[in-house]
């Protein structure tokens, strides 16, 4: 099932008969080491796939969750069960159980069962969330002052969504335009996405970048080295609380006190319009193991218990700015956001005093 | 010049003739897996020894200094030079240069060369350093609510101080008298010290207890399960800004966000008077293998840089209370700090809104 290459693979792709049906995907948990491909012939394993983080990031996931009804579906599998498998598979990302529904109406829609609906909705939701990674860069590039050094956490680039990604894509755009003067890269304790992730996007896209431990950050943004910082989101509740990866919060926290910018960057794929604070969030708790061993060597004392949150909650008054496909929420709050979602981002109050007190500093 | 044994070990051992002169150090950097004692035969091996972290933590490493130059002393080196080793073999710990000092001069001013008299201070130190632990056990249990939660951070016990050592004497005090419900463990990146060292120490003494990422303590604490963050210091400047491993003034920022008292215990040889503030605070940075890298395997894409500094400095706003031997400093400014050097501390005003503050949550 696998094979290793050496060029440049996507993070997910799928092959249709004669070869197929079959979804591809980059292994992430062998990055930036190895380019494992590993082809999932059936649901339980990409199931499997999701739950090990093979294929993460929460628009990548809806893409995902998406090509898995298609590929059940292909296969002439129960897709009801198997789109019930694959929503389930994680419970943080809205985006995960939303493309997988999407994908299962299409099917349902369809006369012949639904084979080629679920793969051109998996297709559709892929090119859009493409489209959205663009134009999130074009409205995040109008938030970056010139020179500036920019703090990340996780990975938000090709890795986690479609097109460029997230924040990351907004941080490669200010590069091609000569803003970007460091991208500072959260290692991302426990699973060190950024120092693995992050780090093989940035490098590929020649970012001058460089690597720190998660809790340096503060005495980084105390040294007066950080202008912004801007990272993804895996849900976003109606009023503009984002559920991230452990540790965003704690940077929103710190980036207040140290009166740094704090953007968050997300298409509206993200935003569940039906979780209405971030109190309603599922925050899903993972094996004690990842933080008390290392690559299968123990770190701690055995039989130590470990709490291990995978993502907290920050709420909307600590985030300066949220960057979608359709423009800038600023404030966040629920009715920036339906504004956006609504169409009338257009009238949203500008932003412009986020590059102006990024640039005083 | 290695052995492995199965049985508990003291984290330094002075050897005299006919089997030394030697120091013997319980080596750090294989805990807790594995419990090896380095025998240290000259100053050289010592200085690696204190540069590689085998033997490591503000008290101890002054106990070590003071050692080596009664090392050197009896091995009729040069001990001028061997002092300034020593002394220069990390930056930041003041009590390095402090015990080493303090070993030299009694050497100096010993008629034969000073092996015996350097040996005499050195032991005086240790026994000084344990008189403080227990002292400051004392001290700091006068500030813990009953069914306390709390978090530290990096490792200040045994391991890395004279007696029982510091925060974490204060714990075991804590637990001893029937007031821990649960100790929280940052596992303190990038050496993992907390999830190494903690997580040993807290489990031999029983302690309840769970290891975390350093980026989750926002989100523990927004959840309301922690009461205070107690920690230690590696070196305090004479306004009580605090330099201690990295993280710690993450935890300050934080903790002050949630309204969680962040108490400080440390003897008073970790008090620089001679530095007047923080930005006078040399902070060691470290090498970039230790965030690119983990246990040898690499984490990060190949050539990537990483910005390491080992410790961060916080301010004494942002500090609670600073736990001495002779007392508890609260407010931690030069005027209270300057107090407990001079034996003023009983006039000092007293904490009792700490656990009252606390106890309200």
């Amino acid at each position: 099932m696998e094979q290793t290459l050496k060029v440049d693979i996507p993070p997910l792709r799928w092959v249709g008969p004669p070869d197929g049906p079959a979804v591809e995907l980059l292994d992430q948990t062998r990055l930036p080491g190895t380019e494992t491909v590993l082809a999932c012939r059936d649901v339980p394993t990409l199931v499997d796939a999701i739950r090990r983080l093979v294929v993460r990031g929460a628009p990548l996931l809806g893409i995902a969750g998406a090509f898995g009804v298609a590929l059940a579906a292909y296969r002439g599998d129960d897709v009801v069960a198997s789109a019930d498998a694959l929503a389930g598979a994680r419970p943080t990302a809205v985006n995960l159980a939303w493309g997988v529904r999407r994908a299962l109406r299409a099917c349902q829609q369809a006369a012949d069962g639904g084979p080629a609906a679920a793969l051109a909705a998996a297709e559709a939701i892929a090119a859009a969330e493409a489209a959205a990674s663009a134009a999130m860069a074009t409205h995040g590039l109008g938030l970056i002052p010139p020179a500036a050094r920019i703090l990340t956490h996780c990975n938000t680039g090709a890795l986690a969504a479609g097109g460029q990604g997230t924040a990351l894509a907004v941080v490669v755009a200010a590069h091609r335009a000569g803003r970007l003067a460091k991208l500072w890269v959260d290692e991302t304790r426990p699973l060190l996405q950024g120092a693995r992730l992050t780090s093989y996007e940035a490098c590929r896209a020649g970012l001058p970048y460089a690597v720190l431990a998660d809790s340096a950050a503060a005495t980084l943004m105390a040294s007066g080295q950080v202008d912004l910082v801007i990272l993804g989101a895996d849900r976003i509740a109606a009023d503009g609380s984002v559920a991230n990866k452990v540790g965003t919060y704690s940077l929103a926290v710190l980036a207040r006190h140290h009166n740094v910018s704090f953007v968050v960057v997300a298409p509206l794929s993200t935003v569940d319009f039906g979780t209405p604070d971030g109190a309603g969030i599922v925050v899903e708790h993972r094996p004690a193991a990842e933080i008390t061993s290392y690559a299968g060597v123990p770190v701690a004392t055995a039989g130590s218990d470990a709490w291990n949150p995978a993502f907290d909650v920050t709420p909307p008054g600590l985030i300066t700015a949220l960057v979608t496909e359709r423009g800038v929420a600023c404030p966040v709050n629920a009715g920036t956001l339906r504004a956006l979602k609504t169409g009338d981002g257009a009238r949203l109050p500008s932003c412009d005093v986020l590059s102006d007190t990024s640039m005083e500093r």
